[in-house]
């Protein structure tokens, strides 16, 4: 069902992704180049003019595809592959804007002005960053996947952008100075009087090495703004520092705050229960078990799982849960000859757990309420008698235990401990009786494999 | 109900609103001109003395306008308008700020004083700051007004708040500098010996120049005080900066944490789901699923719906599910003929969800629970023989489906698949049959369109 | 039961409290003479010398005033006016710290040295500080007292301790440059060769205004550090300045986070809102119902009401329920006659809620779940007959509404639509028909008032 | 059970720990030795290359001692002592890396080279820095274990990254400046022409004043970038103080949210509280009983202690309450004779509350729903007359008041206040009733016990 119309390219498509990921890197030589250009290159080499040509091309190429690319309709969420409706939306979105954005002008003003390196025509070529928006919203779909670490994703843009700012504002300040009539009176002039005989990798780094001490408001003041010109860009640029200063470190906030609050969440969970046992002096061995749940908890599991789960409409849920727990139960002695449709409903109902060594799952004589089956692990099953402890019995995978207690509605006859990590299913009594007299055939059956046991 | 008496005016009245962001505009030059005028202007042209003249003028007739414009009491929540309450009021709280930040000081400083530019006189003119209040008034509006991007609001609240900061900063610093004794002993002096003789362009934009490096601490260091005076008032407004500088990254932050949220809780969802599926090996389907839900769930709707619907009361709530639902059900087979009472309990008891294509609503033979009726979408009713999936039927807009199950107390004959994105009503199996037992006769026609249909 | 042993001073005594308070000020004054004693005055005038033998005074009598101060236990919560554990708790605790920083070490170091100003016993001094714990627990206490806002208790806690710093980091650095053997070869020798024979203003405001270029990172280069020891002392200011500035931005995010929080909320309710009607096409009125009830609770009340009620225990829960509701469901006519205890036990279910003008409280035909009392406002009974509404009653404080749907197990007769602001008590049907079942008396006579209303 | 093979050491062991600790200190050695020695150090003096050789010998056999102590394997959570295993997982991660980290390149280099102090060997000497991973393995460890604080931790890791970063940019900006041809053209170089002839110390600390003047962005300019080399170890340098300044402050703004959010959450209740009072004129007496139950809580229990038990697995909860109240409620007179079994399922329903002095646990004439037993403190029985309190009965420890309201189907006979600060066990009516209802022997004692009392 997922088939579009002839010649139309769907844009999950894996080549159409590559061609994207191309584009994606001819944006950043564009980015970088446009105001090189503008700053350093009175006169364009012909090997840059060449190369422009060539990438403006593909931008071309790609307008033309995009009039085959099909899209996904933000209302009904599905994928349009009606030519005519694509090329409407295209055409009255970005269209103008890609096009703007790839006209050669450079070969255009030749053919205004002798010299091709106007200024003006040098400005109409920052047209070419509109795009950067290509990156923009290549970030917002990395964010999104999970295939790649936030921390990082989040970085790597902001370090872009930072970058990209850098080389920006270092570009147009040295265009400020190379273009003011006394080349002493700018900032880079006072410093160096010959600056513009200077080699332009000189040149360049120290117009990168200015724009940085800026952006990190270090400030050393060896090269500072000389002349009013310079002050005004110098008071944008800072102001513009000091809105890009505050999102970087909101976002690293939001980041390191969001990368603590897992093991913050353990720490308190770990303090609470240390606080409660020493406040009412329980005795250490409870202490050890309150402490080792939360420790296993936190390796084993996210602590949004639960959650996560309820999340789920019920239909995934009871998928979910028939695929992990139907063929455990199946094997449990006690439901050995009920139906299928009693062990699917009673699915539903099961909740998987986890207990560290030596932890009491249940304890003697306490009212019955759950019956457990061993998925992975081991426990001991203890009597007291006289206040000395007896292992009765071992249980293993895919035994059972409380089932007794349960079904004969008699206070537990055992401890249960477990002597390994355990993951364990474990059966609200409530709910099974309510099953169990709903399915009055597979209920009899399932007593009978009951006394046969005992 | 809404009419005011005779000449008071509402202060939600379009016109008064409009009033309201002229005097604003008013504001912001009055904000601007005062310290320039302080610091920088000596003797005041004749034509700055009408302009200012004349803005005073409108800020006297908004004083008298005052004493007409109803109130919104802070108790009752009521609007008063009741003049002599009214009067009261503004007598009683910011009417003498507002005259004393409106009277012509300029004017009164002549009949004094020869020279009407006495610092002492100017200094007064500062009380025409007191006017922002009605900018901070206008800013905590916008940021409820869901109208208007939060984001934006506030980073305009900020951006404006810097401004001023380093417009007042620069004056205030070009004040004391330029009433030194020692012009070369001063932050200006020291790098322009003859600055008094300076453009007045050179002059403001170096003081900005200043007070935006010292407010971002950049401190190139090339302009610094040079005297205890300056290096006061340098002092002062370093502490100041400091406080600014972390307010706006604090603010900063709680956006960025803002706007990240919804991003952020998705990844948690996905990974959540992605951890949990391969941790317990679930077959490859499932896990398609549950990211699916999850990805619709991210698109389709906002995170709190279910809790903002949880807020509302009780009438509002059944207003909406009457309007969403009535017409719906109305028009299902198993609800013809049922009175309208019947349907309007039983729309109390319904909730929409969303489905993606492919996922699986309920599955044979699990209890059933729920019926389902179709709002928009397709789905497939599949029964399973030995192994092989068939399908039973398509189910589309209007239809039901999972009412046979629930009616009849039997396992679900089908399972139910969607092919497209689907939204669907669902009716607990529980609650239909406690509306049942209330309604003997409708509950009699629906067995009897049940019966039919079968 | 709060009267305590003679000679025992309460700490909650008021006169205690000023005590502390006028402590707080001599705490002051010691913070900030110590580190300028320090580096200024070489030879101590008598007029200091006097005033801070004064301040040890005060402070001395507090040590024997402690012995007589109550103390909290932290473990029963209970006051402790036992003068032996009050003497061995200060004793083991902070008395050798009060004592050490009150020993009078001008005039015992007169008794070693013939020039009473050694560096040694000036460092002694330094002892003094520790008194600047009072001013931290002052704060501390301030935090926790809802008398004072938060924010500004929180900032002036944060602009103590940077002005402390400041004044202290100043202090240090002259010192240091005053003891260097080569003045010129220090940070203030550099800039002033004859810095010594400056005026002491002029000299601490340098001294002030390097140290704040240096803690906000401004840096401007004017004044730094000329030699390894102010290197040094540099290094370790600009560390701690790292941490301090950070602790401020920290600071600032939580108090911004926490003050828009509430703004935020209401947004996000109203934005919720309004999408949720226009995706599901919900009628003009409705959205403006919703809408206008997010309004009215974000003016009304705040967020955590009702979980702050939900935290108290039962018994104050009861005592308010009891207060606020008892006399207005007495008035009610329909429990005209029922006992106390009736009364007492539906108080407990009652709940208070707000509904803005043109609300639909319930709606015609909808099944009867609940019964309200108007506390205030006014709202209109309307029955809905082929289309037209019609006003059936106007309802007022102190009338019910829904009482015969609900007691009569019949569908609501009318639509219920408030006409002004009103509050109204809500007792959910379910729970009114539980204790008319317990009280069978009550029951009759209840029904009565009914009958004869009808 | 956790005896380990033969010549297996455990991880947890504490001689093992100590030696890791010791490395530790070997590896903060290195750290500090590596870049130093790069910078500053053309000829090794004999007694460092002796120190360096004995470090390495100490890592040589910390290598060899890996493959003999047992690791805990991520899937299962147990410790693996299979001495294959346990190689098979050292040789296939960090042994390759612990190697060329541990090879003695110097005494190697002196095989190839005359001079064994070329700079490329120096650089491979900065392989050393790998065993920085124990530090932060270290750290991580440290950030989950309780009996560290939490803030402490975090910071000591900020500092130890600052300060490595601190001298290592030191080190490095100095080497730069050293290997440049022309002397003076270089930061150091251009304020201390003769910097080579300088003492070490003066010129370790002059780079490290130049590293943290730039890294806090301080910036005072007295050292700057003087050649393109230095300026583009400049721009990385503060590209990367960017990232660490923003990492100190959301790390700072994370530890500050988190350590106020008690207070603030206190605040908020209290707030809460008091507004509610005064918008519903409450009596001032039941505000009191509001305010002080939260004053209570603050002091007497962390905010998420209930949350926390409710995590826990229910075996654990059992066992805890089992602890806490089985001798309580054994002791109390109305389960006297009354079967173990019964109490063990009794004390699973029972819940612990902490009482202010003064405090209405429950009223007169409500109904009776909990039943209460004082562990600790002394309440009052107030009967109601006429308007006229009279205390009837005082209860103490193990005196038990509700029972009677409770089992017998009455309302509440008194009012019972505390007079001091109480803690109290709950058991809620409806439970009892239901455990009673399963006993029928005990519970005719239960009722025995309640007769004979009244």
């Amino acid at each position: 069902s997922n088939k579009l119309r002839k010649f139309i390219i769907s844009p999950y498509d894996p080549c159409y992704r590559y061609w994207e990921l191309f584009l994606i890197v001819l944006v950043i030589y564009s980015a970088w180049i446009c105001p090189f250009e503008l700053a350093f290159l009175r006169d364009l080499p012909s090997k840059l003019l060449l190369a422009e040509n060539i990438v403006n091309g593909f931008f071309a190429v790609d307008i033309v595809l995009t009039f085959f690319v099909a899209y996904v309709d933000s209302k009904t969420h599905l994928l349009v592959d009606d030519q005519k409706r694509i090329a409407v939306r295209y055409l009255s979105t970005w269209f103008i804007f890609d096009v703007c954005s790839t006209a050669p002008f450079q070969p255009i003003s030749l053919l205004f002005t002798r010299k091709g390196n106007g200024l003006a025509f040098k400005i109409l070529n920052m047209l070419r960053l509109w795009r950067l928006h290509r990156v923009s919203s290549l970030f917002a779909r990395l964010e999104k996947d999970i295939r790649f670490n936030y921390f990082w994703t989040r970085c790597s843009k902001l370090i872009s952008v930072t970058l990209f700012a850098v080389h920006c504002a270092g570009c147009f300040n040295y265009m400020i100075a190379d273009r003011y009539p006394d080349p002493e009176k700018t900032w880079i002039g006072a410093v160096m009087p010959t600056f513009r005989s200077e080699s332009l990798w000189a040149r360049y780094v120290t117009a990168l090495y200015w724009s940085i001490t800026t952006l990190t408001t270090t400030g050393y003041g060896d090269l500072h703004a000389e002349n009013p010109r310079e002050m005004l860009f110098d008071i944008c640029y800072m102001l513009f520092n000091l809105g890009l200063t505050a999102y970087l470190i909101g976002n690293m906030t939001n980041l390191v705050v969001h990368g603590t609050s897992r093991t913050r969440s353990f720490r308190d969970s770990i303090q609470s229960a240390s606080e409660f046992a020493s406040r009412n002096q329980l005795p250490d061995k409870i202490k050890q078990q309150m402490l080792s749940h939360f420790c296993l908890q936190f390796k084993t599991e996210g602590l949004s799982q639960q959650a996560m789960l309820n999340c789920l409409p019920k239909g995934i849920r009871s998928g979910i849960a028939y695929n992990l727990f139907f063929t455990i139960i199946r094997k449990a002695y006690l439901f050995h000859g009920v139906s299928n449709s009693f062990i699917a409903e009673l699915v539903m109902e099961v909740q998987a757990e986890y207990f560290p060594p030596m932890e009491d799952i249940m304890l003697q004589n306490e009212a019955a309420a759950d019956i457990y089956i061993i998925v992975s692990g081991v426990a001991n099953l203890i009597t007291t008698a006289n206040g000395n402890e007896q292992v009765y019995e071992k249980v293993e995978e895919g035994d059972m235990f409380g089932e007794v207690g349960a079904l004969c509605d008699i206070p537990q006859p055992f401890t249960c401990r477990t002597t390994t990590l355990s993951q364990l299913l474990r059966i609200r009594k409530i709910r099974l009786t309510e099953i169990m007299q709903e399915h009055k055939e597979d209920s009899k059956i399932l007593m009978n494999n009951l006394f046969q046991k005992l």
